[in-house]
């Protein structure tokens, strides 16, 4: 089964806007049918560019998602261009001026010529009412190929692909695919390279054929995707713990989670199983641990805040670190990163602390302490981990890479420590 | 002129990899040159759609930009694929062969037959040395086309681009276009929908015919970009002098940079010009406004520290907010951000505070304050501003803007106070 895409618009060539929607079909599509997208077109809203890609897909598809130029002005052309390649002509679809009427007359407005042209379909097409927007998804067969047309504006297109055109992709190939159901399950490390993980887990290829290993990296997050396939969901299932099950063995404790599971989110479980709380002491992050540990909702219940320790002085009045620390260890040592953990409890009452201090650079790298090394501590008082990393990169990496370090060493500590 | 690209690689149509070096090239080329991509493809490494797009783009372009596929291992197939294409064959490229021996001297390996596959073009094609990589650029003329090969790693890519082939774009176009300089300038601005922006900047196309305004949305930023062209340098930036002192009577005090300079780095610079600092308080934003504020390099000047109050007792301990004010007006309200943002000077030391309050959500609104109202504030102790925003969006866009709107508030109250 050959499927492609084109998305039409002059703004998706200058470089300015990315064309997000496309990889959201190709990802969706492969994690619901196993099916991949073979080619991806971009056009500007050109007449006769448009009609050339339609007719080039439509002589060697089976499948064509198409998307832009459904909206209501001039420079919308999509629907006439489908319709002139397919030498058909353009009607008014009756649903779709219902479903416009009722949209606009809900806001007071009323139908204007402009608005009645997203109403416009081939004639011998198929439109689906868009409940997120006005312009429907219109289907539209020719030949052996089936085209779907639907809006670029994104929050339409994920809503008319994810609802309709995906399954109905699935149904068209249905006759090729044998009927199995699929299964996905993401374990998410950090703290591990990419090329580590890939190295550690291909040797679990072979023992698990019903499973396909892929890879996907948000640094500092390395992920690995497994996707299962079987003749039911317990079937696939199983297959998909067995392999977790040795990725796991192979990876040890850089798996901090699963699927939509985030690192703040796993720390902030940890902690409210626990009825305990944190607070942060930050250096070199200069707020992102708290700014990650504050984004899941509903933080506030063991997320007290902290103190962002920029000025050395800060450190001492805010954190507790002791003078006499930082003048024989300088800010930047692994003494100031457990006194900042330690302390900055003192000053917030919380059960754990977690701290960061390092060179962020681009400059104040030395010999001992080059640009990229950073300090983060996590401690309740009694117990604690301080470690020292070497970050490879600019400043921003560097920051980034810091923060998830620390909330690491605290989901750690936290794993390590009985309630 | 007519320009397309080809990118190639199974890993961009699966949705997990998105293809960033397009829009680098149909910006710096745009930018640069004024020309546009008409057409940008993927393909996955499958040699009869490679050689199908070739041929395609041969028979229609003047300039093709073709990327991926050009690695040492036996899936890259961009070079055979070439020549098939254009009928002909394939030759070891003497200059490469010899910087690759270089580059792999100097690490202490030998040239394998692997890395040899690198120095592979067609025969009747140029190759440039890449100085970031093992494989060159490939110039290869097709009739009236010109192919340019380059690797898809991005840090590749962008070099080869920008060194080599935008400028032998340009130069190919030379005699369709005129002798003209191109000069830009970005107006940055917050606190104004791109809707707002464009409508009140629009009535000042008829009268700067010299410049080409455009818009580009980094939310809560919105930029206006501006682009002149003219005989020379010197004409192209009165024009957009021009429009940029238009631009900024039509704006206002919206307008905060230009440029590359970010709201950070304006607002540390107007203090660095004072000499003097500045420290945050934060509780919905929960360590964002440091973040940001500690994010270009050399912040550690003019940016104390402050502290993530997200718990109302640390708003008293660590922000000196009085128990009253509270108890009397709630956590969220302008009170309370007053008194952090006078009240973080004191724990600090810090010349200027800033502060934020507010319901990020998705939780915790009510009848008076729903969720996403932010109050802002900043104070020198004796002039402060406070305001009450009312972000709409998730979490995650609720807190983005009210770091921005924090930042603001200091940015035109630095403005305002001579020092």
């Amino acid at each position: 089964m050959r499927i492609e895409t084109i998305c039409t618009g002059d703004e998706l060539l200058t470089g300015l806007t990315a064309d997000t929607n496309s990889r959201y079909f190709q990802e969706l599509l492969l994690d619901r049918t196993g099916l991949q997208v073979r080619r991806s077109v971009v056009v500007g809203d050109v007449r006769e560019d448009i009609i050339e890609a339609l007719d080039a897909a439509a002589a060697r598809c089976d499948v064509v998602l198409v998307s832009g130029g459904l909206g209501p002005t001039a420079d919308d052309i999509t629907v006439d261009c489908a319709a002139e390649a397919a030498g058909v002509t353009v009607i008014e679809d009756q649903s779709v001026i219902e479903h416009l009427k009722e949209r606009y007359v809900k806001r007071g407005f009323v139908l204007t010529e402009l608005n009645r042209r997203q109403a416009r379909r081939p004639v011998d097409a198929e439109a689906v009412i868009n409940q997120e927007g006005a312009a429907p998804l219109i289907v539209h067969h020719r030949g052996a190929c089936t085209f779907f047309f639907v809006p670029g504006v994104p929050r339409e297109y994920h809503h008319l692909v994810e609802r309709h055109v995906v399954s109905r992709v699935a149904a068209l190939a249905a006759k090729e695919l044998k009927p199995e159901v699929r299964e996905l399950r993401l374990l998410r490390t950090v703290g591990i390279p990419e090329s580590q993980l890939d190295a550690k887990v291909r040797p679990l290829f072979e023992k698990h054929p019903q499973v396909i290993f892929g890879f996907r990296t948000h640094p500092p997050e390395n992920q690995l995707k497994l996707m299962a396939t079987g003749a039911d969901s317990a079937s696939a299932r199983r297959a998909l713990d067995a392999a977790e099950r040795d990725a796991r063995t192979m990876l040890g404790r850089v798996v901090f989670g699963v699927d939509e599971h985030s690192l703040p989110e796993v720390v902030l479980d940890l902690l409210r199983a626990r009825k305990e709380t944190v607070s942060c002491a930050e250096s070199c992050t200069g707020g992102l641990v708290s700014a990650r540990l504050t984004d899941p909702a509903g933080a506030s219940d063991v997320m007290l805040g902290g103190a962002v320790t920029y000025a050395t002085s800060l450190k001492e009045s805010l954190a507790h670190v002791a003078h006499e620390t930082i003048a024989t260890y300088t800010a930047v040592s692994a003494e100031v990163a457990l006194e900042m953990a330690r302390g900055i409890r003192k000053t917030t009452g919380s059960t754990w602390g977690v701290s960061t201090t390092g060179i962020a650079g681009p400059t104040g790298g030395t010999e001992v302490t080059p640009v990229g090394t950073v300090f983060v501590a996590a401690s309740n008082g009694e117990r604690d981990i301080v470690e020292r990393h070497l970050f490879i990169g600019d400043r921003e990496r560097i920051r980034r890479f810091a923060s998830f370090a620390a909330l690491d060493v605290l989901r750690r500590l936290l794993e390590d420590v009985k309630s």
